[in-house]
């Protein structure tokens, strides 16, 4: 008898008979002896119409009323779902945001959650009801309704999880698990079992798209066992957890490649103090990521090279905004290219085993694959390439370092 | 400078286009001097939408979770709507019924408005904000949304306007006012400048579908002023006022109609006290509405037959539970004609005014129209015909009492 929240998302929830196959498996779950929250996300497909409405009335427009629309689609399913699961004898409750309440700050449609009251749903819970709760919303101190971004209902969902001291957290997705690496470009790509939330958090933002990052923030931060698995089959998942519940650990757990990068070069730069300064402080006032920076030294001291890479939507912008400070700066050559890949391989083995890196690059070496940029952190090394070669990095990676399904 | 309410209906609703359409007349409106707030429907159709996957999901379902599904529909529009007035730089913002709050009964899918607080809405009017509010939604002591029931919108409206004591209220639909009778059956119909609360109550309940009866009671109890006019064009509309706002009465103001009756009679009744109590007893347990009763008077005083009228898709369940008391009322014969029209000559002048009854009588019998069953109030009288005159009725009866345009 465990206490858990089962969540949703779009593709597990996208129509009338996708939600009573979800109220099935909250009833065989319950069934088992467990007591049981769910977070939903809207039906797929339903967030795209909201925003598509929102911005054929304004392009530009207020993001407390973009709150207001979008809000809406988890508030469906929510309905949908407290009803199918009574039909099937679950006694069953809808939750809003604003009625647990669900506190965030007022950054409307980016919302960060502050507080979740979890007294409320565990008193439901308690006398056998299933509260069927909206993710992605919540409310603000004013009381005007706000959303948590994209991918928001993860974050909702190990939230209340936490609200709740809940056993686990249970995500529910198209894919039925966390991989070694791309399983659709590695054929040889294993389910991981076990993975730590730094390994996790990596993975979803070196751009391994299971599970949204600031959710695993959040898990990590408040110690909540996630487990992610396929609505649509049996299978156990991977289960996202402390480094301490791991007892095998891998040297490097995963692979994860990301193709929205472009990379971004001043040649005959002056090297003077202050210059770095000014590119990326221009860059940041026009809001712009930047992600891996390499500063050449210079052979007389007078020039050098700054290379760096932003998200390949950004490129143009960073162009023009490196254009109008090229006096400034005095760069003689502005160069970008689209064309680039980052490949990270992961682990927190790194910590305690030297030569991981080495490894990495003799590998792509021995396939005459040229690494651009590197950057590292404790538990990741991460390189630039060539994206024709991405597809080969990936399976020569996964290969050197022993990942490769038996 | 007036304070008004502005309720815009599904149609004038119903896509991105209509909904700037509608801001740029509450601009219009507003930028005359008057102070508005606004009350919105759903998007024509997305009501339907979501009733659709509410009994996709189980037909008998739980009239709360039905709510919180069906009150998106209107939360939507409102976010939509005021972006497109902050688009066209008139401050607004959106309010969902539990944030007003409109607080209202638990009786979920139909509920009653019991209070509104106006106090809220009227700060941010002052500040020169159009508050545009959800219609059709509500909010329990407890904190669950409800709903009113279909056409509900109107009746937020009016209760806004009650609340915040409005000047007027204007309710924009798809057609530009009360009409005499059905212009689409009667081409001499007039629309009509003014209209009493009581006159359009009787309108309302005898099948014109211009506002919802509920709104209309709510109007009367609280003197509030209501416009019906077009979102189409600029047409002044008709106005619902108490009787002192009209000082050239008509006898006749209209003559309504409804097709969905159907007459039932009871052949052979035992004439014993006790007998009508019974069938209609258990009617009403059975939830049917019975309309129009005549009992006629025995020659013998043994036997008696009894008529009334129900709901024409009421009509096979009425029959069933009819059969059922047979042995117990002891009956000869059922007979039911679903062929049947209500036609209802209404007026508040007939209350000083004797004649009209029977000016109503002449003229359907000069036409060979045959009444099946006459009933009467202090302000209107209404006959049962067979449906096949319904046309010629209402030109007739319009002619007969003066009303054809000129």
């Amino acid at each position: 008898m465990a206490r858990l929240v089962l969540k949703f998302g779009g593709t597990s929830v996208g129509d009338v008979d996708r939600i009573k196959a979800a109220a099935q498996r909250v009833k065989r779950i319950r069934d088992a002896g467990n007591s049981v929250a769910v977070v939903v996300s809207a039906m797929s497909g339903a967030t795209n119409q909201l925003d598509k409405w929102v911005r054929d009335t304004a392009r530009i427009h207020d993001p407390r009323e973009y709150d207001v629309v979008a809000s809406t689609g988890e508030q469906v399913t929510i309905g949908l779902l407290a009803i199918a699961l009574q039909d099937i004898g679950v006694p069953a409750r809808s939750w809003m945001g604003w009625q647990i309440p669900v506190r965030t700050n007022d950054a409307h449609a980016s919302a960060r959650i502050l507080d979740i009251r979890g007294d409320t749903l565990l008193r439901h819970m308690e006398q056998g009801e299933v509260p069927v709760i909206a993710g992605f919303q919540g409310v603000t101190q004013a009381g005007r309704v706000t959303t948590l971004g994209r991918g928001g209902s993860d974050t909702t969902a190990v939230a209340i999880a936490a609200a709740i001291k809940a056993d686990r957290c249970d995500i529910y997705t198209d894919v039925d698990g966390v991989y070694t690496t791309d399983p659709r470009i590695v054929a040889k790509a294993r389910k991981l079992d076990k993975i730590t939330y730094e390994e996790m958090l990596e993975m979803a933002s070196l751009g391994a798209k299971v599970l949204q990052t600031r959710s695993v923030e959040m898990a990590m931060n408040h110690r909540v066992r996630v487990q992610v698995l396929s609505s649509f089959n049996d299978a156990p998942g991977t289960l996202v957890v402390d480094e301490d519940e791991i007892v095998e650990k891998e040297i490097v757990s995963g692979i994860a490649y990301s193709r929205d990068e472009a990379k971004i070069t001043l040649r005959k730069v002056p090297d003077r103090p202050g210059v770095a300064a000014t590119v990326f402080g221009k860059l940041a006032e026009a809001d712009i990521n930047v992600d891996m920076i390499v500063q050449n030294t210079s052979q007389d001291s007078t020039y050098t090279d700054i290379t760096f890479t932003v998200k390949r939507t950004d490129s143009d912008r960073a162009l023009m905004v490196l254009q109008s400070v090229k006096s400034a700066v005095g760069f003689a050559e502005l160069d970008s290219d689209p064309r680039v890949a980052k490949v990270s391989v992961i682990g927190v083995g790194m910590r305690s085993h030297a030569g991981v890196a080495q490894r990495m690059f003799a590998a792509l070496g021995s396939r005459g694959i040229n690494i651009q940029v590197i950057s590292t952190s404790e538990i990741k090394v991460s390189v630039l390439i060539d994206e024709e070669y991405t597809e080969l990095a990936l399976r020569s990676l996964h290969s050197a370092y022993g990942l490769d399904a038996a």
